[in-house]
């Protein structure tokens, strides 16, 4: 089976297709344009290099959230336009867990993706068996205490709220270095994290696929803000 | 500082950005055309992503070495016409070396290369340092028992060599398993490598880089038996 994998959770932007267990093209993009000008691009670039078109994709993945709230719209509207022909099968993942997909080895990784204002989206991961140890959340930087000094194997942090980690815990024993370049989410990451999705029977059709916010937007907290000030 | 890196070392092509610490551009490709009709339109495609020209690149990379004898000289001739105009610096860093320096994490990474006729190029490395444990090697299988077996941490294997090791060494304790997508050799792993060459002041001037082939050519082999079976 072809699964052909989006990302525009974050500033970057990526693809990959996977056929059965080999990763046959993967891009991920950096470079400040709009996920709107890059993504369809990349798609279209990335099937032509495989040589397939959207008849030959059987499983449609895409990071469904946490993130930017535009981006997460651009991934999942682009996603449901091309499965939306044949109904072909659609996996929305955790961007989280695509993080620890992207990433082999032992110990404990944590995808953390910066929700600004001081606090970052983060669920942990075995690298091992990529099983899931937390759920999503959101929370401040500090909230992340009890699980990174409880942590019994050795830790790294990735995705673009990393940084913000690091910069929080990189004395703590246990925390290892992971070099930036690396901490970037990768569309096979994306790919392997919906391929499981599928295996458990979890894939829908493109009409089902929807963005999990994690939280509410600024202009919901606003409105709500606005609304209990007059209570 | 911008780096431009390229792999055309084994059966996959890759071209990656790396600006400082950001990687600004990846791709990595493995669908069956030769490097000769893919790698210079993916160099081009990475740089007009990027917005940049070969003007803007400060440093060269590629992969010298072990690997496949037509490929490297791809790779080779590609980065050295790219930068013989400007005698931008370059590094040619090995195969192996940049399988490592594309994962990150705790424990040991083994870097493999399927060098045909039951053979392995492989070198091992700590993945948190990306210290080189060995040098690289080509040697049967069979000859990696040792370094396995005698692994203090927990050991993965990656590249297309992969396979051939985890055939033979998967049952042995502390060998861990590292889904096939992730096995491919990463450009950003060849940027790195090569910014540490750089840093170590080992770049050079473009006329200067060389294919590291490890052992004689097919065809030299069949001259040497045929002069041997003459004496």
């Amino acid at each position: 089976m072809n699964i052909l994998a989006l990302d525009t959770a974050g500033k970057t932007a990526a693809v990959a297709v996977l056929r059965d267990d080999t990763l046959l093209y993967e891009t991920v993009s950096n470079t400040g344009l709009t996920h709107s000008e890059t993504l369809l691009p990349m798609a279209d670039a990335a099937l032509k290099a495989c040589g397939l078109t959207c008849a030959d994709i059987g499983l449609y993945a895409v990071t469904a959230g946490p993130g930017s709230f535009t981006g997460l719209r651009i991934g999942l509207a682009a996603v449901k336009g091309m499965a939306l022909p044949r109904q072909t099968p659609c996996a929305g993942v955790s961007t989280l867990a695509a993080l620890a997909y992207g990433m082999a080895g032992a110990g404990t990784v944590v995808g953390a993706l910066d929700a600004r204002r001081g606090q970052v989206y983060w669920a942990g991961f075995d690298l091992e068996t990529h099983e899931r140890l937390t759920p999503d959340d959101a929370a401040p930087v500090e909230a992340l205490e009890k699980f990174v000094s409880g942590c019994k194997k050795p830790l790294f942090f990735v995705g673009d709220g990393a940084l913000l980690c690091y910069n929080r815990y990189s004395e703590v024993p246990g925390v290892l270095p992971c070099p930036q370049p690396l901490r970037v989410l990768r569309a096979a990451g994306v790919a392997l994290a919906a391929r499981q999705l599928w295996q458990d029977g979890r894939a829908v059709p493109p009409a089902a696929l929807l963005p999990d916010y994690h939280r509410l937007s600024q202009a919901e907290r606003d409105r709500l803000a606005r609304e209990q000030a007059l209570h």
